[in-house]
C-alpha cells in the first residue's frame, strides 16, 4: 500500500523526506506517477489538487490537506464520497500566522507608513502615539489561528474582541456572534483581523456594510481567504478614507493578476499567500499518525466537518 | 513650595494636568517662569534641560527625568551635587519599546522589505521562510526594557540570548557577560537588539568588532542611544553585506542632520527617537509619589545610580 503525494514540484522532495523521516516504511508515490491506483491508500495533497482525480483510487482511505484551509478541496466536485479529509493543525502554521498578524497590527499601530514617508523626506518629527490599551482589535474567527493571534495581542495590552458563528467564551476576549454581533464588534474595532474559514456563510463577509460599521480610519488585516472580501467594497472604503489601510495575504484569484489595483495601492500591504507556509518536517508527524490511525480503523485527527465546511 | 516643570512647549500643559490630576494641591511652575527660586523643591525635566540652570534653586530636593535614559542629565556639569535624580520606570515606556522592538524583529524576520519590493514590481513569489525557532535574537542590556522585549520574543518562539555588564540569570534567556561574553553572544545572534544604558563603558559598544562577530547577514535594532553605535562602522557593515539591515530610533546628534547617510540608506529603517514616548498621565503617579517621599524624607523610587551611570 502506498501514499500519494501531490504538491508544487519545489516542495515534493521535502515532503517525501519529511514523511519518510517519521516512518521509513512508507511507500511514497509522487503525483502524477501514482503507479497502480489500487495501491494508493492515502493522498496527501495541496489545495490545488484536482478532487475528481482522486476518484481513480478505489482503496483510498484518507485525504490529508497540506494546509489549514480546506475550502478549495470542498468545492464541487469535492472529495470522493465517504473518504475522510483531514486538515493540518500545525503549531508552526499557527505561530507563523500569529507573527504575520502581529507584524501588520504593529505596522499600523506604530504609524510605520508615516515614519517611512518621513524618513524618505528627511523629516524628524515625533508623531502623537496611539495608546495600545485604547486600540481594540476585533477578530473574525476564533479557531486555532484566531485564538493564538488574539492571545499574542492580549499579551501586548491590546483590548481584544472576537466574533464567531456560534457563541464562544474565551478568557480575556470580549466575544460576539451572529449577524448582530458582527456589526456590534465592528463598531468597536480599530483593526479587524479576518482568520475565518471560507464557507458559504462567510464568503463576502467583509463587504461595504461591515467595513462601513468600523470606526472611520480603521484597518483590515486578512490572512484567511480572498473570498472573504468583496474587493470593490474594500477599494471603495480605502478610497473614501473609511479604511486607513489593509494588509492582505490572500486574494481571488491567486496569483493576483498584475493589473489588479491592490498591487499599486499606497494603503495596501501585500504578501503572496505567504503568511503561513507549511513546513513539511513540522507537519509530517501528524500526517503519519493519521495514516496509521486510518489503517488501524482508529478515530482520525483534525477531521474536516463537511457540514460546517472546515 | 513648588514643582518646576521643563519640557517641550507642546507637552508642558499635558504634564501639568497629569501631575495635578494626581495631586491637585501641587503648585506647578512652567520653565522658564520659575517664580521665586527658593520655592522650587522639585524639578521634573526632559533630557535636554540645562543642568547648570538647576543650581539656581537653593531648596531643590529632587530631580525627575521624564524618560528612562538619563545619560544627558549626567553629562558635565551634571545635576547639582547632593540632589537625587530619579528616572521613570513606566510600564507604558516599557511596553512601547517592546512593541517597537517586536515590529522591527518581525519586519526583518518576515522578509518585509523583500515582499514590499515584490509588491512594487507586481511579483507573486513565496520566499523560503526562515524558521523562528532557528533565529536567535541577542539582547544587549537586560534591564527593564531588555527583559520585557526578550520575554515577548520568547513567547513567539525565538531563542533569546542576553548580555549584561554583570552576570545575570534570566529564566528562558541564555545569558552572557563581560567582554568575552559579548563576542560569544554576537557570534550566535541573527539579530542584535541594543537596549543598554549609555555609560562610558557602553559608549561605542556597537563597533566594527562587534558587528563583525555577528553571523553574516545579521540585523541590528537600536532603541537605546545613538552613542552606542559607531556610525562609520555600522555603515561599513551594511555596505559589505555583513549586516542585512538596521532599525534605528536613536542617533547622534538628534535630530539627525538631513545630510546624514542613514536617511536615504535602503537597509536602514528610522524612527525619530519615537520608539517609546513618555505619556504624562501614565508617568505622573510615580513622579508625585517620589515628590511626597522627598518631602517626608522617605527612600526615593527609581533613583539613578551615579556611579553606574543609570
Amino acid at each position: 500500500m502506498a501514499v500519494l503525494l501531490s504538491t508544487k514540484p519545489a516542495a515534493m522532495a521535502l515532503w517525501r523526506d519529511a514523511l519518510l523521516a517519521v516512518d521509513p516504511a512508507l511507500e511514497i508515490r509522487m503525483f502524477p506517477e501514482a503507479g497502480d491506483p489500487a495501491e494508493i491508500e492515502a493522498a496527501v495533497v495541496w489545495t490545488a489538487h484536482d478532487m475528481a482525480e482522486l476518484r481513480r483510487y478505489p482503496n483510498l482511505k484518507l485525504i490529508v490537506s497540506m494546509g489549514a484551509g480546506v475550502d478549495h478541496l470542498l468545492r464541487p466536485p469535492g472529495p470522493p464520497p465517504g473518504i475522510p479529509v483531514a486538515r493540518l493543525v500545525d503549531r508552526m502554521l499557527t505561530s507563523q500566522m500569529g507573527e504575520w498578524v502581529l507584524l501588520n497590527v504593529l505596522r499600523f499601530h506604530r504609524q510605520d507608513a508615516e515614519y517611512r514617508a518621513q524618513q524618505r523626506d528627511r523629516i524628524w518629527l515625533e508623531l502623537p502615539a496611539p495608546v495600545t490599551g485604547e486600540t481594540p482589535v476585533g477578530f473574525l474567527g476564533l479557531g486555532e489561528l484566531g485564538l493564538h493571534a488574539a492571545g499574542l495581542l492580549r499579551s501586548l495590552g491590546f483590548p481584544v474582541l472576537g466574533w464567531s458563528r456560534r457563541p464562544k467564551q474565551v478568557e480575556g476576549v470580549e466575544t460576539f456572534h451572529g449577524a448582530e454581533g458582527l456589526m456590534a464588534m465592528a463598531a468597536r474595532s480599530r483593526m479587524l483581523v479576518c482568520l475565518l474559514p471560507l464557507t458559504p456563510e462567510t464568503r463576502g463577509i467583509v463587504d461595504a456594510r461591515l467595513l462601513g460599521a468600523l470606526p472611520r480610519g480603521a484597518w483590515l488585516i486578512n490572512g484567511a481567504r480572498g473570498g472573504h472580501v468583496v474587493d470593490a467594497d474594500l477599494l471603495a472604503a480605502l478610497e473614501s478614507g473609511q479604511l486607513a489601510g489593509a494588509a492582505l495575504d490572500v486574494f481571488q484569484p491567486e496569483p493576483l493578476p498584475p493589473e489588479h489595483p491592490y498591487w499599486a495601492h499606497p494603503a495596501v500591504v501585500m504578501t503572496p499567500h505567504a503568511a503561513s507556509i507549511t513546513i513539511p518536517a513540522s507537519a509530517a508527524p501528524q500526517v503519519v499518525a493519521n495514516l496509521h490511525r486510518a489503517r488501524a480503523g482508529q478515530p482520525l485527527l483534525n477531521l474536516v466537518d463537511f457540514s460546517a465546511g472546515y
